[in-house]
């Protein structure tokens, strides 16, 4: 417990300092919310600093469970963190909802409390948008570095030399640790050149980037990109969220060794396949039903499909109101998600083709009831242990959305706010679907309870569930 | 193939000498609709009759492909020639409402189209009883002596000596058999002198004694259970719900062999602890929320939450006017469904229990990856096998629901109904939730497409999902 609180510490030391840039922002524009952010970091540079002095001749243990411990408290206190300056604004939030939102930050959902974004402090704004960029970037590095051996979810069958845990594999993290934030940041800024480009201003294309490249969703004006007339913008963001939706791996490869293997990736193939068919099935069922034309439909339906299964979760066009079909699909599209070590959410494309692959096998040996049949994942062969963890993990998460959607039916939400509202949480996407919580509205109609439950489900999706799950359970805690 | 059609022809000759029955009484009621019944037996039989001569030399391969195709086979002709009479009828009946009629009845699932039940040839409403009745015992015969062999869902973990198939089994077969027989028409026998002994009519005694035990759902009335005041039907109707939906070898065992096993089975403790805990808690809330007294609340809780869990599907209430958390709560119970080996439908206890421990070690596995921890059923050792399949149907299960409920968003219809039509009809409880299919509404306005599919839904449902999608396989073709 200590060398976690101890590292926790340490990371948010840096987060505290990350609020002068939210403050000097406020400042320079004359807004009193400067304050905010200066008493926030000060408070918590403070306490973390203290914290970490304290705690910081412990040695952390290289076990499992470090590393559960670890990842969930370090999410669970950033939000923390992350959430002061929401709790000491005059933004009226009660604490619930200022955890709420810097979880939804934090875990690169994009689900929000907050309205009137378009008048609001500009700090508040960035600070969303700086929440989205760390989270983004601590869930790409735990995927890389740290899953594969806790052995979650089954993403230990992404064990490559770059996870490798001997002592020559340190130098290796250490540049590519590197080689990512290069990347990841490097990515974020040419968003932001390419949103400016065409025609955001440099604060709105700077926010949007990190929104766009964590699949993270946060706007910085209440109609999302539907602020946004010109459909370059929609397209430009298109392309940016599907390429934080891809494994960040393959960008490593790429510059560090100069091997561009996105095509020959069958996760990326599929992710690809999909999206650009289930575009163009809604463009046309679009063009069909609301007698739109097809380039427009395109574009519409492009952005919507890639922002549900990127998780992003921006919104263009209410698509609550495109009728049912278009309801009933980004009810099942929301599940989905991308790929494996990427910032996005939700089941992941890699899950879906081994389950699918498992499918088939189980199909082979009802008739041939001896056959042996490996499961493949790319040119690897999946062993038991990847092919249990992924299907527990399907289990796992369903058995958790029943549950949540209990509770939820229990503080008395609608059926529909329960059902959407627990699972774009649990996804990471962002809006829900319905009439409170649909791409048009906003979770602050929410009570507290709910607001605290779907921070949590935020956490569980985000961490694959089975990290804090675990932390409840008594054989994480006998010795 | 062959061999399988002989046999289907078989049973559908005996299905049309039954159509004599409601044939008889509609006769005898002075009602037209009795050439109907005779129009459709004397067709059928000749049919069926000419059709088992015609195959009457080939001898039935054991093989698991037979048992597939035949066990498909026999449901979706049954239904075929379960619909005749609706198709024929005066009703108005689509070919497709029918279809659909005849295979919730077969099914025991207990979705209607049809509505004005109170003023109906009494011959229809007989009809829809029996093919109840002849769905019930035919699904836990195929629960007894097929599944377990065919390896489908997990279910050879139920392979008991009363499902050996070497030589010396066939005289236990046969008496199994006739204990079966013996113990669910004696079950429905006593069902309706209860039901008539509360005051039921006869004819609406027998009918609804053939729903309850074949935990169908069918009424004789457009109010279903809310036509009768008295609560000691309701009780009743509890009682003999949940005997449908217990383990019939477990009965087998009581009359063949004097043992009582029901305390000691794993599933029925299981199954009564939920729901106890679920009745009491719904019961309390309904006291709070709706200002009604307990005994009242009590029995309308129970009633409702056995008919959904037992997958019978009365209805006492329209429980979607309860509130949110009723909706929320029914809808999750759904899923659930009964006992294995009984005529109850849903995702069932033993699954829960298997996926439940499968779960708990997932999780040990995470913190002692090498820890040994076999799954247990009672005194039974969990194999890989039954585990793998086990948790393959549960996935198998959700995607299968997705895809459907994406089809039926496509053929127009709203969330709720296209969530909800798709899942009770997956789980074969009946009614859904909703304004068009909720408990107070039916099945009639939805399209043919709708209707048709799910039909196909219901039947994969009732045939434990594999066994009918393994035909659309290409392996399952392969010489």
């Amino acid at each position: 417990m200590r060398p976690a609180l101890y590292i926790t510490f340490v990371f948010t030391t840096f987060l505290s300092l990350a609020m002068a840039v939210p403050a000097i922002l406020d400042y320079a524009d004359g807004s009193d919310a400067w304050t905010v952010f200066a008493v926030s970091g000060i408070s918590v540079f403070c306490v973390s600093v203290i914290g970490a002095i304290a705690l910081r001749d412990t040695v952390p243990p290289f076990t499992p469970r470090f590393g559960f411990l670890l990842t969930t408290l370090l999410w669970a206190m950033s939000a923390v963190v992350g959430a002061m300056p929401f709790w000491l604004s005059d933004l009226e939030m009660t604490t619930a909802g200022a955890y709420f939102e810097a979880m939804s930050g934090l875990t690169t959902s994009g689900a929000t409390v907050l309205s009137g974004l378009d008048l609001m402090s500009r700090g508040y704004l960035l600070w969303r948008a700086m929440l989205h960029s760390l989270g983004g970037i601590g869930i790409i590095a735990i995927s890389l570095f740290l899953f594969p051996f806790l052995r979650i979810g089954g993403m230990q069958v992404f064990r490559t030399e770059s996870s490798d845990r001997s002592d020559k594999a340190l130098p290796r993290i250490a540049s590519v640790t590197r080689a990512l934030c290069f990347i990841y940041f490097g990515l974020t800024i040419l968003c932001a050149i390419v949103y400016a480009a065409l025609g955001m201003s440099v604060f709105d294309a700077i926010c949007h980037a990190m929104a766009t490249i964590s699949t993270g969703g946060f706007s910085t004006h209440d109609r999302s990109f539907g602020f946004f007339q010109d459909p370059r913008i929609l397209w430009a963001a298109v392309v940016f969220m599907i390429m934080g939706s891809l494994p960040f791996v393959l960008y490593v490869d790429l510059l560090v060794r100069g091997r561009f293997g996105f095509w020959r990736d069958w996760q990326v193939r599929t992710f690809f396949g999909g999206i650009a068919l289930f575009s163009i099935f809604l463009a046309v069922w679009l063009t069909r039903v609301r007698d739109i034309e097809l380039s427009e439909a395109l574009t519409q339906a492009t952005f919507n499909v890639v922002s549900i299964v990127s998780t992003t979760g921006f919104a263009s066009d209410d698509y609550a109101i495109w009728g049912p079909f278009a309801f009933g699909a980004f009810y099942i599209l929301t599940f989905i998600g991308g790929c494996s070590g990427s910032t996005s959410g939700g089941l992941k494309v890699y899950r879906f083709i081994i389950v699918f692959q498992a499918l088939r096998r189980a199909f082979t040996r009802l008739v041939y009831p001896n056959a042996v049949r490996p499961l493949r994942f790319g040119d690897k062969i999946i062993d038991q242990d990847v092919y249990d963890s992924v299907i527990i993990y399907f289990v796992a998460f369903f058995l958790i959305y029943g549950i949540a959607i209990l509770a939820m039916a229990l503080a008395g939400q609608d059926f529909v706010t329960a059902l959407t509202g627990v699972q774009t949480a649990f996804t990471n996407v962002g809006p829900g679907l319905g009439e409170t919580i649909g791409p048009a509205g906003n979770f602050a109609p929410l009570g507290e309870f709910e607001l605290w439950l779907l921070s949590f489900v935020m956490l569980l999706g985000r961490l694959e569930i089975m990290t804090v799950i675990i932390l409840f359970t008594p054989v994480f805690w006998r010795d």
